[in-house]
């Protein structure tokens, strides 16, 4: 090792030590998920201030020993800190993420506010890491199914080349926040106990209607666009160009909602640019590949499912299986906790990238 | 009215007064929605035998103010007997159904044993009603997840050509049989009372490895050929190709069963062969076919959903959109009763065709 770089090191170790850390929506599903991940991976931070709305401030939240109280998120909270992970609604977001910045923290957002922005990267650490040397201020944690998807091609682009992606989701609850589990947890109930069942939170809390998804699939994550698709759909199609740089790519989605608590599965046809790929070798990449676990022999039934892909870090695949017309054409389904690699570990490990 | 006619009308209906009928599976989850369904479209018949396994000979089932005494499925059961519905798994029919044949009955089975036979018809009455007039005793009722498919690819196929398919399922437990039904519902009050999930039943009854399916998705129904494919896919594969007679196209499925007692959805892509179509044309088209429901309003957040499809005849097409890439591509929505248009309705509207 070079001398020069060797000081590099204890010049960033000694920053480390420094970073202030803010969660703003840090009673949230994907917020408090963030915080457990901080905890859990030692991740090096001086203070934690945890933010939410006025009507969370005062609140204890218990992690790894410590107890933080929440607080109001105002522009001024921000002040002295290094790394704000936003988790609390485009909204909140467009609103203070500009104020972090202007005081001197790199936002890591979880929403959707700034994922398109020209100016923002768009990173999942293990596919395009060197976005993070791009940002002026914010960097941007894709939607959750398209971040467990780009993980899972990544490889198989990189080796391969691919040029066509259609996915259809069976997306968790927890997606749409702790409102959405209760709701799954009391259709539950009500179903078994034959009384009526209450619709308030899905498809969306601001949509206006709404349905049962205990024992349902509803083809409606977000609101729709006038081209019929509905916005986390588009999110799929856009992010994942953004995220792989390629917009020649085809990808298509379609987005649904399933009475499943956490964890997103995916069934994932692709078309790779070269010839006499087998299904073994596709395998072989995955199976070597950071962040992702191969689940994948039939003969055993051992494939990924939800259930129990809960609580996990990685990204699970398996029923691959080339196309019995399309030469080039591959099936695969992809399964992960949509709040940890979905969301809270991916900021996490962004804020990791960011501080080595 | 030409007279000729009024007297063909008279003679049909003598002789559909003298049709005798059984149910083979009877006291199943398709055998009982036959009964049901004969009963309340006033199906012509003369009497009705319900058989069964010698476990649940003596049971007594009612239907339109009638009970029926179950009776063991013995060959000279099927003495008299003009039409027999099987609905009782492929080795029931394997042993069954010749013996009704070669009784002078005629065979619409419900199994998987026959429907690839090349000399049986596999026929969805609105698709292909043609190929019944060329069976030979046996007439297959294609895979349910097949079935609510093809109805609502048949109209446009006829109109502007169709080349591909790719199909991710999003099917209920009922398609796996009563116990299905039961266990996700113990699972479901399992959860809700945090005690421990048994799983006995799913991914199918015969398989070495059960998981919970209560708050799950499984990529798995019935079991796995050595391509990596399960058989359940192979029957979408195989038995779309035969219905619509066309072993050109190309057809790509994956399966999954999920938490929903019944109504199997399917999210589907389609490349048709002509240019410049558009949604709206498709939507036109779906709306006047035979049994389907156009359900496609994205501004009103209307769209097909499997808990209202269920007890409903008809196949619901909702979420109808071009691809953003491919130009003849498209996406859609297919919701129907796996029970009813997947089983038991498609079976006896093959009956009412053939004695019309």
């Amino acid at each position: 090792m070079a001398p020069n770089n060797y000081l590099l090191i204890i010049e960033r170790k000694r920053e480390m030590k420094n970073v202030n850390v803010a969660i703003v929506g840090a009673t949230g599903a994907v917020g408090t998920k963030i915080l457990e991940k901080l905890v859990e991976r030692n991740f090096p931070a001086k203070s934690i201030k945890l933010l939410a709305s006025k009507r969370s401030a005062g609140n204890e939240i218990k992690a790894g020993g410590n107890t933080y109280i929440v607080q109001e998120t105002t522009p001024e909270a921000f002040e002295g800190i290094d790394i704000a992970f936003f988790s609390a609604g485009g909204s909140i977001s467009e609103m203070f993420a500009h104020e972090a910045v202007k005081r001197g923290a790199v936002v890591i957002d979880n929403t959707s506010a700034f994922r398109m922005d020209k100016n923002t990267p768009l990173v999942v650490p293990e596919v395009n890491p060197k976005e993070l040397t791009k940002h002026s201020g914010i960097i941007a944690n894709p939607n959750c199914s398209t971040i467990q998807m780009v993980a899972a091609l990544k490889p198989i682009k990189d080796q391969y080349g691919l040029n066509r992606i259609i996915v259809s989701t069976y997306q968790a609850v927890s997606g749409a926040g702790v409102e959405a589990i209760d709701e799954l947890s009391e259709q539950s109930k009500q179903f078994s106990d034959r009384s009526e069942i209450q619709a308030e939170v899905l498809p969306s809390a601001s949509a206006k209607r709404h349905y049962p998804i205990a024992f349902n699939a509803i083809p409606q994550i977000d609101s729709f666009d006038e081209s019929g698709y509905t916005l986390e759909e588009l999110k799929m199609i856009n992010e994942t160009k953004k995220i792989f740089n390629d917009y020649e790519m085809s990808v298509a989605a379609t987005c649904v909602r399933l009475p499943v608590v956490s964890g997103h599965s995916e069934s994932v046809y692709i078309e790779i640019d070269q010839d006499n790929v087998t299904t073994s070798e596709i395998q072989a990449l995955l199976e070597k590949a950071p962040g992702i676990v191969l689940q994948d022999d039939p003969t055993a039934q051992l494939y990924p499912m939800p259930l129990y892909a809960e609580g996990r870090d990685e990204v699970f695949v398996g029923r691959i299986r080339k196309d019995l017309n399309h030469p080039k054409g591959f099936h695969l389904w992809v399964v992960s906790d949509n709040l940890l690699k979905g969301a809270a570990l991916n900021s996490v490990q962004i804020a990791e990238e960011l501080i080595n």
